[in-house]
């Protein structure tokens, strides 16, 4: 079933199970959509506000695309899970010949790349979601800035643990053209997250001081 | 209905609507609760396993904890709405005499500090789901390792977010004792969080190396 589908019982149980689908890429990807979610709740806070009128534009603008991305990283979710299994299926394949082996070995390096755009993509989804955070932070309604908060920090948080899930599947990749490309992209976006954290912080507790 | 009957793609409608609950208390709980349960997983991915008889009782412990820590996390996310809420209904409470004023007043501050008590709750339980993803971490099923490292983010995500959620309602606290405990032990958890997760991206990537 669709983790759309899923009652949330439901998908906590699947989640705690000793299986390994779904697992950290899946989590890290629905909570990148509960991190647009919240976005997407100050932008409709904010729009029609009096009070918030000369940012009006832009948050429809944000709303739009926060609900857009709410429901691609819940897309992310159910692909993480795929992935992962065609990853397991491969290694599950006959190793009996030279050939089988040459086979099954091309097949996993091709799921375990497949395994790792999936990720990756839900990390690029995070850091949309990321930059969506700073703007209600700054500009949406007061009265929801620990919403706001909440979606910033519950996003650098999915962006962090994709990245976990993306490093994890290149230490297996033999590809080194692939891994270089995806080694510097991880840590271009981590760094970044990490650092926009540290700035959103502050900005927080300086708009709840003010 | 209660968030854990709920189905996913009900849940985040809710949460994307421009109506303030549920907002970021319940949703720093949910993702304290997925944490949880990526916990849970890691330690049933490792009892049982050969190679990690050594670990197999703690490891039992804390699928146990894990396990008790996701339900009520979840319980938490109900419980942030229902406190909210009920500082709204203070709110409107009517205000035309001296004394209606008074008994507004004290319902307000009262229902504030109920829905401060909440978050606060949420990021003690966060905390401890941090400090077990960091057993799972460290001594948990390695090919797991992705899944204890998303654990551990995005509990330590959901706690920091929970505290927003707390000093968003200290700033409209007027008793000084509550707001100065609360202050402290704030900036006590985040701190703790903060370094923690710091250590175990170290960790992580030691062991992701390794």
């Amino acid at each position: 079933m669709p983790t759309r589908d899923e009652r949330v019982s439901a998908l906590l149980e699947q989640l705690s199970a000793a299986t390994p689908t779904p697992g950290g890429g899946s989590a890290a990807a629905l909570v990148g959509s509960i991190a647009a979610s919240l976005v997407a709740m100050v932008a409709g806070l904010t729009v029609g506000k009096k009070a918030y009128q000369s940012v009006a534009h832009e948050m429809r603008y944000v709303l739009t695309e926060a609900l857009n991305l709410r429901d691609e990283l819940l897309a992310c979710a159910d692909r993480d899970s795929a992935a992962f299994n065609a990853v397991m299926a491969a290694y599950k394949l006959p190793q009996q010949t030279e050939s089988d082996r040459t086979a099954r070995e091309k097949a996993i390096q091709s799921a375990l790349q497949s395994a790792t755009e999936v990720p990756y993509q839900t990390a690029l989804y995070c850091s949309r979601v990321l930059e969506l955070a700073e703007i209600v932070v700054t500009k949406g309604n007061k009265s929801a800035l620990s919403d706001s908060g909440t979606a910033a920090c519950l996003a650098e948080g999915a962006l962090q643990a994709a990245l976990l899930n993306v490093a994890m599947n290149l230490s297996a990749i033999s590809d080194e053209a692939f891994t270089t490309i995806y080694s510097q992209e991880r840590e271009r976006l981590s760094a970044q997250a990490h650092a926009k954290r540290h700035r959103l912080f502050q900005m927080i507790a300086e708009r709840l001081g003010a």
